[in-house]
């Protein structure tokens, strides 16, 4: 049974593009594609350093490996560079998960937990979207 | 070497989703994720149907196979349900398509070809953009 599970004002935040070349991709979607690069980041304890780049009127999120192992790096080794997953962003990060795990839907993160730009983010498994993985989005309050 | 490939005014038209089960993915796309239903559209010589839903602000293109073979038959076999491709509109699609084999990217459509929605759609090859398959689509004049 499918359930309204993103209440209320849900918005694509960014798209997640997994590559092995952080700054080919970098130069790729600032000048093929015309964008502007907001931000790096590097979340040390997720090993994944991050570049955001405006672009086409969308937030791009490039994310690489920093460590040998982990779920990223499996990623582009079993599927190499390309679309990883979609982030949407909610206004009730916890509400949004209760409402998930009602539906059955399963999650990757339980509980929310720290991403970049400080923001609050929760994964959803790709089982719970048919196949897209879904990051949920909650921006710093106040 | 990168060089500027779309220019002027490029926008991320849809983002596109490869299903086997399109009730399905409607339905989630509908319900769960809050979206409109835009329209649904067979393309017999591509042997793909389609269904565009507007939801989360972005515009989702969810596409299945009608054949048994093809690339997106393929492409569900060995990837299984998922992100599919990203769609960028450009206003002058065969200049677009000149940019980019002049910088040395590889495409799939030599030549704009009918899409749906009445576009002109060409697709670049994934390796032009880092393992990204792009469509690229020109709106109709007039």
């Amino acid at each position: 049974v499918i359930t309204a599970i993103l209440r209320g004002s849900v918005r694509l935040d960014h798209i997640g593009i997994a590559v092995a070349d952080l700054q080919a991709a970098e130069l790729l979607y600032t000048v093929a594609l015309g964008g502007r690069l907001l931000d790096r980041e590097e979340l040390a304890g997720e090993h994944v350093r991050l570049v955001f780049i405006d672009a086409a009127g969308t937030l791009f999120e490039l994310l690489t490996p920093t460590a040998d192992d982990g779920p990223l790096t499996r990623f582009l080794h079993v599927r190499g560079e390309g679309l990883h997953h979609l982030a949407f962003e909610v206004a009730d990060l916890e509400a949004t998960l209760r409402d998930a795990a009602a539906a059955g839907m399963r999650v990757v993160d339980e509980h929310p937990r720290r991403g970049a730009r400080g923001r609050r983010i929760a994964f959803l498994h790709p089982s719970a979207a048919r196949g897209v993985l879904v990051e949920l989005v909650q921006r710093p309050q106040g």
